[in-house]
């Protein structure tokens, strides 16, 4: 029998398709929102109805913007010299919070999967080649992840950036601060040995 | 400077609000969204938008239903002489899934919490024993939660139900399946001895 009414069940079955949400997030989530006031549910809705409508792709950057070309590309006062690339728009949200970073971006809007059929035509990555022979580029900074597959995708760009006369430099790798040395990986206690710094006395 | 598109803060800023979810998980999904085709988005925003509008209380047992009665109660196959008490929908969706209980329920819709200033009047208890009066009920079941407050509940409920002819159960309390007992906590342990159960040879 059909316990569950039936706007609930639908509710629930689009929210498992969500990443990292299962039946009992769902069914928890649902519930909830049914329990508070329809308010609450309404302004969920409509905000995810205005999601696509509003948000477009920088046809510069590739980010997610209200606006083309996004307002990092448009700032004046942000050096279009210095390009950092990365995999997707929450690694942009994830530089900016930093305030580390005064240069622009370029999202690749995934990393190299062949075994998925993600080659670098499914990229942005002509784009990036593009701009770079067409933009006057001195520096680009990869900052994919420490992933394999966000490694070998930094491993292509390095690749074919090197015939092209923009230096390229990609994040440091080491321990995290405020970690433990004993607690490091051993990969990434290598890596920081192998990257060590020279200090000045 | 606002590098996030409004309507992505927005829907951000929304998802906050649901439990258990923090800033990254709702910029992780909300980003999921936004690089899923745009119907994603939209039939959850229609589900969303549907969930009060077609979901109502059942004015017998106060399970979310879509029509009143809803199915459990009006289903002449089940025992309504036997009312299992619970706190919240949910925990009828967890008894259902495991069709042991072929009876009716009761949802008080929450616990008993004092110091949150929820008492008796706050959740659905003069209901219950009014249908206790009315419905010619054999038995009912407590199975609130094991927790303080539900168990504070549970006292409080057989404490007013003890002068009514109707039989009080509780769910019983023991070691969960498949788990080792020298991992089981005391409380738990203390409750399975106490409740030990006697073996017909």
């Amino acid at each position: 029998m059909q316990v569950v009414p039936p706007a609930l069940e639908r509710l629930m079955s689009d929210l498992t398709r969500l990443p990292g949400i299962g039946q009992k997030t769902a069914s928890r989530l649902a519930l909830y929102l049914l329990r508070r006031p329809p308010a609450e549910a309404l302004n969920l809705s409509a905000s995810l109805a205005e999601l696509h409508s509003s948000i477009q792709l920088c046809s510069r950057c590739f980010a997610f913007s209200e606006n083309d070309p996004c307002r990092i590309c448009e700032d004046a006062r942000r050096n279009n010299r210095l390009v950092c690339v990365v995999e997707e728009p929450g690694d942009l949200l994830a530089i900016e919070k930093t305030g580390a970073f005064r240069g622009v971006y370029h999202i690749l809007h995934g990393v190299l999967a062949p075994m998925e059929g993600i080659g670098p035509d499914e990229l942005k990555i002509r784009e990036l080649f593009q701009r770079v022979r067409s933009q006057g580029i001195e520096e680009i900074l990869i900052a994919t992840s420490s992933t394999v597959p966000g490694e070998a995708t930094a491993s292509y760009l390095i690749d074919h950036l090197s015939g092209l006369p923009v230096k390229v430099t990609r994040l440091a790798c080491g321990i995290p601060m405020g970690m433990d040395i004993k607690y490091a990986d051993e990969h990434t206690l290598s890596r920081a040995i192998e990257s060590r710094q020279f200090i000045e006395k």
